[in-house]
């Protein structure tokens, strides 16, 4: 059984998109994993077919309606579907390396992409849907969010990568950021690569690595763990 | 003059993708803002087209040439371009709501996506690239994140969004998560609306949005602001 993605969207024609080219599209093409996108509109009850309503309370903006959300992810995702369901949202916890690695090594997931000012509240509880959010900035839907949610946990199914990916998963493990990386030619603009690194000399390459890592992750970073020994949140 | 962004990728073909569609797509058809993604191997000097080459000093993976990516990002914004140049990657200052802000108020953006284990450090200094990362996660290529820039960016563009947009981006700006909505039906499976926001009394519906979001993002986000009265980094 390939992981399987199902996501309920407004813009069922933005997927596979992007997902569906490059490392994504080839696990795709190969059945790694499946994506279904379903249109919420389809499980409006109205001839507007109308998926949202004005604020309880006042406000601007518009919410997506429970009943309605109810009936798309029932039929997108049953009872006994196995699945975490989530919801992309500004309000959800930040997606972090770990969450991507536990939710790709799992069955798979149903996505909700929320769209206008946000979803009535009470689907979330009555679906137990996960908020997630990928960042403090504002997107104009939950799509944008599920690629990247969906890219992220694509590649590390097995499979899809060589090794090429462990250096910048492992990265992100010890809590630093990457060191600088340098490749032909040997003198780029008068700048030639730093002499260490063509020194032959194993050792020394590592630690000036680490050191410049860490350097890097103090001055950028400092809330991750790494230079400091703390924990990361 | 509309927006300009100018995006460097391996993989073209993914744009406009999403961003051709909904809110985004319509500001494009508008001419608000524009898009153009060039194919970095065009710049490649070899048969077989070439990026990439093994890391100095060793290591798995392979990184984008300095040379090659020069002659892509020279050809896509001259010398006197005045659009500022990213680069999309993990090692980047972790994007902002302010600083989508301040780049959708200037006259565009060059994107340079990275793929593989990273792009040759030299690059970075010579063409004064920033590096910006979306959020803590490893993604497959800086395209995803390209989308993500670009679709923050561009809603907050004159003429782009109405007025729905205001709530969520101030709900960022004072450093809350936003708080629960609801609207009809009244009812959902056996659940109410909250009786405060049909009461019809605007100050305590306020009162209780205020209570409700300070709760949230003391469980979910005690890292923001809001609710210790803090700085947000």
């Amino acid at each position: 059984m390939s992981w399987r993605a199902s996501v309920l969207t407004l813009f069922p024609e933005m997927f596979p998109g992007p997902l569906g080219i490059s490392l994504a599209g080839k696990a795709l093409a190969n059945n790694i994993w499946s994506l279904e996108a379903s249109d919420i509109r389809a499980s409006a009850i109205d001839r507007h077919r109308t998926v949202d309503d004005s604020p309880s309370g006042g406000g601007p903006g518009m919410v997506m309606r429970a009943d309605i959300l109810a009936k798309a992810i029932d039929a997108a995702s049953p009872k006994d579907d196995p699945r975490p369901r989530l919801l992309m949202s500004p309000r959800g916890m930040p997606l972090t390396q770990k969450r991507v690695r536990e939710l790709s090594s799992g069955p798979g997931v149903v996505i909700v992409c929320g769209r206008f000012e946000g979803v009535d509240e009470r689907i979330i509880a009555a679906r137990r849907l996960e908020e997630i959010s990928v960042g403090d900035y504002v997107l104009s839907g939950g799509e944008i969010g599920a690629f990247v949610f969906l890219d992220a946990c694509v590649r590390l199914l097995p499979g899809v990568m060589g090794h090429a990916a462990s250096g910048l998963d492992e990265s992100f493990s010890d809590g630093l950021l990457e060191y600088p990386q340098y490749t032909r030619p040997q003198e780029f603009e008068g700048v030639p690569v730093p002499e260490v690194l063509t020194s032959g000399d194993h050792a020394k390459v590592a630690a000036w690595r680490r050191s410049e890592a860490q350097k890097l992750t103090a001055v950028r970073r400092p809330d991750l763990p790494g230079p400091k020994g703390g924990k990361k949140a």
